[in-house]
């Protein structure tokens, strides 16, 4: 997906919120927006905007010199999500249709989004979308493609949101490879976090080698793109996810909550819906 | 009131909405977003914003080459809210409190700004705040200053909220004149947006001199300045005034609805709180 206008302030608005998130000092967070403010006329549009977003989130660490604002919230994210493990597990195996019910906690896990303007309050918000009609359901897709695939290639998102993806995973009964970023960039999972949330116990864990807030392929290890061009079904959750891999040509499943009306105008569908859609399947 | 770090995003928002409105040429726009972007450092935090509203919106009209792009949008403004004036009048008129009922509609008229990113509809906005209690209603001292004032110095902020502007200053019962932009900036109040609201009828009209979307007394002019300073009885109108105003030494009023959560904590007060204040009385 392309930059949008829409994008640039949003990119300000995102360098603030990780500024503060890193220091409490003004004048450090007024020079890292004064940097970023400055870049705007070197972000190419026809960029995805987590292209940008990985040179201001580098930004955000070498002016303030905190390589991972969000850890302890992410470890708050993580510990608050396991502890809604075993009742959101319940859920899955006495629904009707668990495979499709998993599909939907995942998505559920992904309002656990630091990187967007937006407020969260993670067990109501859940309950909200475990009651919620998708404005995309290619569950038949789904469920075809994951029949003929041999394994599961599952990019995660964020820290927190992969212990919804632990019981995803559960159902897919699969082989699954999950990938995590490979630095902490805002409060996206990491090979600790996915440790953390008991990831390790379901799949095996790889970094797409990439230090953007998503999975951008040209700033992946080839060993990632190997097996990304190989995979007859790849799992990719969330936005910067979808903004990075809209145009690939492989068989991506996007699960996410449209949480911008940019996303959403792209999709095709409105602000806050929930989406799982296929391309190339 | 100073400028904040929440500001600096809003700022490229603003450029953004205000470049929207003036062309469809999105090469353009990018252009004034990447002016504005390199302005960051150069925004000194002590400045009020509408000090660097100024000289953004100065280089909406340099980059685009319109001068008025809400020209088409303040007609429909004013035409709109002069078909409600006659039931507005009738509510003031029918009130038990005449007077408070007035300023109560000239705070409703504040919901037509185009300078914020909220979107408004004008009839059901109106009739919320016609029943939404004040956060800060400093009547008793307004109606003891208008006691001892001679005449009224009324600083405008939007076109269309002129319309319920000339309300309150027929409840006023004294000299009034009525202070409008020099020149088109935002949505803000001109001359000429003045007279196609009546207020002509009313008051006085007169121009601050100032190109700024609010009166910054640095930027205004001489003859201006010495009204302001001879006034015992100053209404401002709108965010702009109070950020450019908040610390003047004149007995000033702000009537506003606090759109923004920045100028919302300066006032203590929530987001959406309708507000008159007194300062210096």
């Amino acid at each position: 997906m392309k930059t949008f206008l829409d994008c640039l302030p949003c990119m300000m608005d995102q360098a603030l919120r990780a500024g503060r998130m890193a220091t409490d000092d003004e004048r450090i967070i007024k020079k890292l927006l004064d940097t970023v403010g400055a870049m705007m006329k070197d972000i190419p549009m026809e960029n995805t905007p987590p292209e940008t977003g990985e040179i201001i989130y580098r930004k955000v660490r070498e002016i303030t010199g905190v390589t991972d604002p969000y850890k302890e919230i992410k470890k708050a994210n993580i510990e608050e999500a396991l502890s809604l493990y075993p009742e959101l597990k319940k859920n899955v195996e006495e629904s009707d249709n668990s495979l499709l019910t998993a599909i939907r906690m995942a998505i559920a896990g992904n309002v656990i989004d630091l990187g967007v303007n937006k407020k969260f309050n993670l067990v109501e918000d859940v309950q909200k979308i475990l009651k919620q009609d998708f404005a995309i359901l290619d569950f038949d897709k789904f469920e075809k493609q994951l029949k003929i695939a041999d394994s599961v290639l599952y990019l995660g998102d964020n820290a927190g949101e992969s212990v919804f993806d632990k019981i995803l995973i559960e159902e897919l009964n699969k082989p699954v490879t999950y990938v995590v970023r490979e630095i902490p960039v805002i409060n996206d999972v990491t090979e600790e976090d996915a440790i953390a949330s008991g990831i390790n116990e379901v799949a095996e864990i790889i970094s797409s080698g990439t230090t953007a807030p998503a999975v951008i392929l040209s700033l992946c290890n080839n060993e990632f793109i190997e097996r990304f061009n190989n995979s007859k079904l790849i799992i990719s959750k969330g936005q910067g996810n979808y903004e990075g891999l809209s145009n690939v040509k492989q068989p991506v499943f996007f699960l996410l909550k449209a949480k911008c009306f940019v996303i959403a105008n792209e999709l095709n569908v409105e602000e806050n819906d929930i989406v799982l859609k296929g391309i190339n399947v």
